[in-house]
């Protein structure tokens, strides 16, 4: 998606870690323009028609998730995070790790609100090692639901979380895969 | 807002220690259409016009700011939530005591999102003691930006928080004021 690409090369910054910051319109300062037309996008690569619900992972992930629902005029899931082991029954849990906090976190999602069957779209803002992908799309299974595919908006392709989600056969769409990351010299990978 | 109440009466629970869930709606599975009628009645309330950006915090609050600022055509920042005392540079802050959680949490927004003379309308979906608005009331004065007002979806009136705002000239509106929650009983104030 070219207009993604060019906010993330304008406005990205590059910093040690290979950490990408697109915190000024992504993922804490929201742009809701591009957010809508992020939702837009995902409405070529997806058939909406077939979606139920849009699911997501707190926190950075709802802002994008809410929108691109409120588009489609589809209901919308987060999964919360938990950092304890000791989690309350009627829930649909998921251990991942997070690279951010360096620590093992559990996603939540109240089996009040998967109904077996129902068609789910993930939507993420950002995808990195896609251990959050990997426990909501565990969540998707546990529930006896079907993945109709994940949409996320960046993904850091050098660090192999979209790959392997491809790799076993999940329908993802990514709008702006960087494939290289060094100040001042942000490299997209083709579509 | 009528069809709120009606919601909340229908499908809200009340748990020991007057915990009000409305997580089938509200704050975990998201009926984006009543987000939407939310964010059209915010609209007779302030006028949108003088508003330049959407403030709340993570995480239950961002799908409802998302979509209020979306419908009106704003950018949106939430503020991200630290459990730690060890707080990098360039960031706003206020410390507030989280009753979820049973401790002290630190609401941080990047210095580099907001203006001086930014005007700021907060948008949160639930309201009991108001430590969070505080907090962020907190942030957007510290920042030199003005509060052009806050609202919210649902208020625990009898907690007080909402009333302390009101006393303190806070220009706050909440669609719908809980009085006082039995099982099977959910009283609102009147508007």
């Amino acid at each position: 998606m070219q207009e993604l690409k060019e906010r993330i090369a304008k406005e990205g910054k590059v910093l040690p870690g290979n950490i990408i910051k697109v915190d000024g319109f992504l993922n804490h300062y929201i742009d809701t323009e591009l957010m809508d037309h992020i939702a837009a996008e995902f409405g070529r690569y997806f058939n909406m028609d077939e979606v139920d619900v849009i699911l997501t992972a707190e926190a950075s992930g709802i802002a994008l998730a809410a929108i691109v629902a409120q588009h489609f005029r589809k209901p919308m899931i987060f999964a919360k995070k938990a950092k304890s082991d000791n989690i309350e029954g009627g829930l649909y849990q998921s251990d991942i790790f997070s690279y951010t906090y360096k620590k093992k976190v559990t996603l939540l999602v109240s089996k009040e609100w998967f109904h077996p069957g129902d068609r789910v779209l993930i939507v993420d803002d950002f995808m990195a090692n896609g251990e959050a992908m990997r426990g909501l799309c565990d969540i998707v299974e546990k529930a006896g639901a079907k993945l109709a595919g994940i949409g996320c908006a960046v993904e850091k392709g050098f660090q192999g979380g979209g790959d392997r989600l491809r790799a076993a056969g999940v329908n993802l769409h990514s709008l702006a895969v960087i494939d290289s990351a060094e100040p001042g010299n942000i490299v997209f990978r083709e579509d």
